[in-house]
Parts: structure tokens; C-alpha cells; sequence
């Protein structure tokens, strides 16, 4: 049994077909070009579906479904995009246009934080569990739950928005209007800032050697100045370590999952970021006392779980 | 078809019969007496239902089951209290001793702030949802999260202590040790350290007359001066309604419930706290420009809502 998966993001449209296991056996990509007009990006949607169809040998009747991660606001009942940020997507029927370009007759939508925690949940780092959590550390902090195989998303397909709740009161300004979102600490964009706010404090850090100029900082310098040495370096990675771990407890406290996954970029850190980071999750977690804790974890799909959750996707 | 519900507090037990339609046709309490042996109490539980049961004209054959709403850490699996702050209950086997003083074949267990939310569910202000959440303002901040009909709290039970939800990053201390949490800002406890606070700072303010002394202030001493014009009252009201709305804004965030509804004596102060709560969590949210939008509102079950949810219990 064949099902395609198709992560479209503001860069790129990646797509692969999922079979047994929820295992990748092809995938490819073409550029998004976001500055046309919608459907010409779902005409390429439904072209990257026949192409790799008939790469791996099989017809259009042999795809049982096709899922689509898409960014932003997203109507999974009616598969329509709402809005989405970096795309031309306003109030777009997409599920429905896509099935003019490729014939099939079951096309999903969702989210793509909730897709690629779906496609944690079914073929990666919580693989085999009932109740799993994932956070996407990039532009913002994304976040999905999954309960028994579905996406949970409240009674209105909007919740599982797990960076933007307030960890500071009247803290940073957050790109939804309130001020001290996860998101504008544990972001990647936000550890940017917290980079360049040390590095104006610190004239004489490392951290202005390996960028080279403020504006080339990056999520990576400051683990990487951390990592030589650099004092101011390692004060940006505590504090963000230390933020990370108090929305990490957080969801804990709330969800008790069983397990918690982190992707994005800022994963790359590995053990890195994982292990001071647990030693606190695990100091201030409610449950602390208990045999049975939430494992946390680096997410294993990588960019891939976008297109294996929006494969996953069911009715 | 008639269940008991049965409220073990601190201070009494309350048990009620539920008829039709979540309905409570008979209660009573008795003191809990928490001093002594934890059996003993039990025995009381026993006697409660017993009484109640011939007191409608019924024999225990007649009740389907008995649930029990116990504070503190409980195991709804094995029906076991694993441990209670204000009752010696220490790893106690609550299901199955019940079962010895009352003839019923299924005795539940479940922690009280999520039976109350299940009472809120299924006969209260939340009823006909199929998803809710209810937040009690007492003694902490309690939190129940309600899913087709079932309590939600993770994998190992433990999940939705929605009180213990950091939003003051290095905040206010925390019974549960964290520095900051919802419950440290928004429990009636909390309301009454802001109150005394304010008025070390505001010797001419109403709420010194109005409570006579720092040691009798209580959670509607800064409403109740508030009411009649005192500033600094208004400045305390103020600024407890702003925490509480973050909170309740990050919740409508992670779960996007039909119904968030709140419980607990704050209550009493009606749309005086309802209407700026909800005029702030409706700018704040992060679906405010959706037209299906929770509904926030008080919980209308009071006292009951734990026997009701405790005679809601099920497999």
C-alpha cells in the first residue's frame, strides 16, 4: 500500500511515497517560487505526484492517498488553507484542486508542526506509542500532538499551538501579538537575538571572530563559541537551554506524553543541547517523584516527517 | 440507573446520588476527620453510601458503580491514592477497600480537579461538548481536560496539572518547587499574598478597614474594595484578572476547547471577573480573528461538581 506525502514549504515542495512502515521508498523536490499564484504551485504539487508515481513504477490507482503539510492556518475538514504566511494561500481549496492535477480520490491537509509530529509518531522518534508530543525549534516553535494516531488540534482544528503560550508575562514581543511566547525564546530566531544581545555586551567574545559580523549570526554560533570556550557563548546556551527546559516541562506537566521529541534545526546540537537540557526537565517536572516519565528526545525523521506525517494522514 | 459520586476533601466527605441525566437526587457529607487512619475514613466513605442509598428508597444492588474524587496523586488504573498533601493516604488501595464496607462491583478513582472537570462536562456549563476544559481557583489552580467524555491526564496519569504551567519565567515560588507557575499568580492563595502585598504598600487603602487586619485578609477583600472605588483594590483586581487571562489565553492556545469554564470560590465575583477576563483573552488569543472561538465562562456545578464527576467515572 502506496501513499504520497507532500511538505510544502515556502522554499521548497518535497514529496515522497510512503509505503510499508511508514518508510520513504522515493522522494524529490522542486522550488516552491512562492510568488505565483497558488494553483500554479499545486499544478507542481500534483506534477512531483505523477513523476515520482511513475518512477517507482505504479500508476496513480496505486496511491491509495495523498497528504499535504502545509504552513499556517488550515481547515483539515474542508481541505482548505486559511492562510499562510509565506505562501499565496488565502482561504485555497487546495486538497480539492490537487485532485484535478492528480487523480485520487483521498487528499488530506494539516498542518505541517502536526504533520511532521505525525510522522514522529508513526515512523520515528515515538514510533509505537499512543500518546506523543513534538516540538519544531526553527523560524518559530511549532508543536503537535498526537493521541492514538490523530492529530490533536481542538474542537476547531486550531490548537496544539504549543510556542505560543506566555513563559514570560510582558516579556519579548512574539510574532502573534502577545509578549513572552515560547516561541520568542526557544525559536531559532530567538536565540539569534539573545546571540547579538550578548555579543553587544561582550565586544571581545569569540562569538564576533566565528560570525564575522552581526549580521552573519547564526542559531549555530553561539553553541559553537560554547563549545571553544567562549564565556559569552556559554551564557547565551544556558539561558537558552534554561528557557527551552521551562516550555519542555511545560508541555510535560500538561501532556505527560510519553514521548517528547524536538526537531529542527537547532537538534543538530544533539547531546549537546539534549543533556543539560533534561537534567532541569527532569529536576522540575511535577512527576518527578514517579517511575513513569516522558522520555525526551531528538526527533529521528529529520526534514522528512513532514512527508511521512502528511502521508500518515487518515480520515 | 443510579451511581454515587463521593468528594473526599480535606475537611468533609460529600457523597451524592446521580440519576438520570447527571442529575444529584440525594447528598449528604460527613466530617473527613483527616487526623485519623486512612480506613477509617473509608468506613465513613462506606456508611455514607450506604445511607444514601436507603435513604432513596434503593438497595446497593440498585447503584452501577462509585466513583471517588481524591486530592493529591492518584492511580485511576489500580484505584490506589498514591499520596494526598492534607490526608494520610500513602499508597492506599482507596477502590478496593471501599468495596469492603459497600457492596458495588466497580469502584472508581480519579483526582479531584479532573472529576470536577468531568462533573462540569457531562451535567454542567460544559455539557453537550464533546471538548473541555475546566480550571479551579482555590487552594492552587487546579486543571481538568475533558475528551469524548473522558478524563485526559497523559500516559501515567499525571497529565493536565495545568496549574503547574510556568508563565512567569523565575517567578513567584511554587508549592511544586518551579519558580513562577499559573498557580503562583492566579490561586486564591495567590490572590490574597497580592492583597497584602498591595496594602503593606498602601496604608490608607480601603482594604485595611474593610478587613480589619493583614491576618484576615481573604480572596474578596481586593474585589470587594474594588468594587466601592478603592485604587489600590482596583490595582490588585487588575492585575490578578491580567495573569489569570494569560493563562486561560495559553490553555484556549494548546487545546482549543469548546468550553473553558472556571471553578472555585473566585467565581462567586461573577462577570466582575468574567467580563475584563474575557475582553483580554479575546484580543490575546492566538485564533482571534476565527469565527469559532472557545467559549470562557463559570463553572455551574459549584460544590457538586466533583460527585458528579466522580459518579460520571467509567472503564
Amino acid at each position: 500500500m502506496y501513499r504520497i506525502g507532500i511538505d510544502l514549504g515556502g522554499t521548497n515542495i518535497a514529496a515522497g511515497i510512503v509505503g510499508h512502515d511508514y518508510r520513504i521508498v522515493r522522494k524529490a523536490s522542486v522550488p516552491t517560487l512562492a510568488a505565483r499564484p497558488a494553483e500554479e504551485i499545486v499544478r507542481d504539487m500534483g506534477e512531483l505526484c505523477h513523476r515520482l508515481t511513475r518512477e517507482e513504477g505504479l500508476k496513480p490507482a496505486d496511491i491509495v492517498s495523498v497528504g499535504i503539510a502545509a504552513p499556517g492556518s488550515v481547515d483539515p475538514a474542508s481541505g482548505v488553507i486559511t492562510y499562510s504566511c509565506n505562501l499565496p494561500f488565502r482561504q485555497f481549496a487546495v486538497a480539492g484542486t490537487l485532485k484535478r492535477f492528480f487523480p485520487v480520490e483521498r487528499v488530506y491537509l494539516e498542518n505541517d508542526a502536526n504533520a511532521a509530529a505525525l510522522g514522529e509518531a508513526m515512523g520515528g522518534a515515538a514510533r509505537g506509542t499512543r500518546l506523543s508530543v513534538m516540538i519544531t525549534l526553527g523560524t518559530g516553535v511549532g508543536g503537535g500532538v498526537i493521541l492514538n494516531g490523530k492529530v490533536y488540534s481542538g474542537f476547531n482544528y486550531a490548537g496544539a499551538e504549543l510556542g505560543h503560550v506566555v513563559i514570560e508575562y510582558d516579556g519579548a514581543p512574539c510574532s502573534c501579538g502577545r509578549k513572552g511566547c515560547w516561541e520568542a525564546y526557544s525559536s531559532a530566531t530567538a536565540l539569534v537575538r539573545m546571540t547579538k544581545e550578548k555579543m553587544r555586551e561582550v565586544p571581545d567574545s569569540l562569538m564576533w571572530e566565528m560570525s564575522g559580523d552581526l549580521d552573519k549570526v547564526t542559531a549555530k554560533t553561539a553553541f559553537d563559541a560554547s563549545r571553544k570556550g567562549d564565556l559569552a557563548g556559554i551564557e547565551v546556551v544556558d539561558r537558552y537551554i534554561r528557557y527551552l527546559a521551562c516550555g519542555v516541562t511545560n508541555m510535560i506537566n500538561i501532556f505527560q506524553p510519553e514521548v517528547l521529541s524536538i526537531g529542527g534545526g537547532i537538534c543538530h546540537e544533539g547531546d549537546y543541547l539534549l543533556k543539560p537540557l533534561c537534567a532541569i526537565v527532569d529536576r522540575d517536572q511535577y512527576t518527578r517523584d514517579r517511575a513513569v516519565k516522558t522520555k525526551v528526545c531528538i526527533a529521528s525523521l529529520g526534514n522528512d516527517a513532514g512527508i511521512v506525517g502528511a502521508a500518515a494522514l487518515e480520515e
